[in-house]
């Protein structure tokens, strides 16, 4: 399984409509092949900041993912309401058992 | 490295009193050995969810973690306000690039 974390800081002011958009993509993204989850939140700590966590089947459908053009179109939008680049990091992950 | 998933639904008007505590949760667990992150969200979808995102060192951290008393009586803690039982996912996990 691939999880994605990702976050953006919205740009003062904007977090509502960066919201807006991020919540389009979540939907969108669910349906797509090989999607497991996909969810935003918003951090306890800094209500401008909003949180992605997403798991993927596989590599291959990620990569897909990124390549729908209305994925293209959702990063170039909230490059334009972030106050600093968004970060985001790919895992390869495996659910386990606590203490396995 | 051990990534950990976690959410509550706050029972009705109880939201504010389970974040104060789910944020003193965060903020000693991160001065905690092998606490690589801790952070505390919002379900933008459902105000009243709150998400945890974690990534410890290793299981053993986690486990040393899950030992700690102010752990234990934090779980027992949100309990008493969960609206349903809380979830929790454990992923043994490496960062990769995307592709890779």
């Amino acid at each position: 399984m691939i999880i994605v974390t990702g976050s953006v800081v919205a740009k003062a002011g904007m977090v509502e409509t960066l919201m807006r958009e991020c919540l389009a993509h979540t939907r969108r993204s669910r349906t797509e092949a090989g999607c497991v989850s996909h969810a935003v939140h918003i951090d306890a700590e800094n209500p401008d900041r909003l949180v992605f966590f997403e798991e993927w089947q596989d590599m291959p459908a990620l990569m897909t993912h990124f390549k729908v053009p209305a994925s293209g179109a959702f990063v170039a939008t909230v490059r334009t309401m972030a106050a600093e680049p968004p970060a985001m990091t790919i895992y390869d992950a495996k659910p386990v058992t606590p203490g396995g």
